[in-house]
């Protein structure tokens, strides 16, 4: 009997520590992932009332959309895994859905930096005076020349880039694509880039008031 | 004598062996580059004469614009390593000299298919009309969403792409980026999302008319 409970023991140890291994190397295995859109229209409640309230069972969302798998549920899945830092390069930013997945990201803790277009920020829909509402610092170009680049650097280690605007006529109606890149010489090329540009909007250095 | 002869031998051999060995690597080695815009005013005449007629010494180009190392060079240079097929898929294409850059590949041979949207087609400045002058395979959209993504696909294997519409304006004056990944997962994805729009927007199947 005590030989069995030793097989039995060390059949235990074997499993778990396959099991640890099998976790780990997923955990380290880097995230490589494209998205293409036009994504149906979906609800992301769930996943926003989830990421609030880890543990917490959602409430089922009352509203008409169905909540599945979609490319806009994996983008914010992606943007809410963020930990410690947000950065945020995009021309255009007025989908309230991921306004409100960054608004949370910003509660949380998490650091969030948005540089945008100072011509589109202002337009119709533009998300950015909310985001600054919220506390979330913004900054943005003074020259002539268009912002376009429309990324995302996830805790500095995770690009989401590609030539998606974050419109809901965009995320629902447009061709378009995006890249998920766990790659440290992309992100820091893109991350290098961020800090040039968040140094040169600097309002300090803004010369037409 | 003999011996020292030997010697000399066994090191040229060693020598040549490293250099086969380090020019074999360079060539299998993923091709991984970021580019930023915006990008000068440059002068790629050079460039395009190599590509025209190789070998051939290039006549200085009388332009006054400097033919330095820029992102639009590496673009073109990008584009110019094509020796069998380049797929396009282009919001906007209005600069005339990544135009002439696909023409040059279209007049070598390679196949070259371009997708693009249907409104911006028709702008003042788009170079689709003289490409399809030139026998280049156009194909668009005719839905009301855009075709808003601008990638490029290289020999099926390199994957050119980012927020970079192919314009004049976007080169020069904007905040852009653009990456080159020679990467089979993220080429497969692209490629298969290149093969349904060009099936899609078949002109067979347009409903317009």
């Amino acid at each position: 009997a005590g030989s069995a409970g030793g097989t039995v023991l060390a059949a235990a140890v074997a499993v778990t520590a396959v099991a640890l291994a099998v976790a780990a190397w997923r955990r380290a295995r880097p995230v490589r992932e494209v998205l293409f859109f036009p994504s149906p229209p979906s609800c992301i409640e769930a996943l926003l009332a989830e990421a609030a309230e880890p543990g917490t069972p959602a409430r089922p969302c009352t509203c008409p959309l169905p909540s599945g798998d979609t490319a806009l549920s994996r983008l914010v899945r992606r943007l809410l895994s963020a930990r410690r830092s947000l950065d945020l390069c995009l021309f255009s930013f007025s989908c309230p859905q991921l306004a409100r997945t960054v608004q949370l990201l910003h509660r949380r803790g998490v650091r969030v930096r948005l540089v945008t277009d100072s011509l589109y920020m202002g337009l119709h829909g533009s998300q950015i005076g909310r985001l600054r509402h919220a506390g979330i610092q913004v900054r943005h170009d003074q020259h002539s020349g268009y912002m376009h680049h429309k990324f995302a650097i996830v805790d500095r280690k995770m690009l989401i880039t590609g030539s998606l605007n974050w419109t809901t006529q965009a995320i629902q109606s447009n061709r378009e694509n995006v890249l998920v890149v766990e790659d440290a010489e992309y992100v820091k090329a893109f991350q290098d880039e961020f800090e040039r540009i968040w140094e040169e909007y600097n309002p300090a250095n803004y010369s037409f008031f």
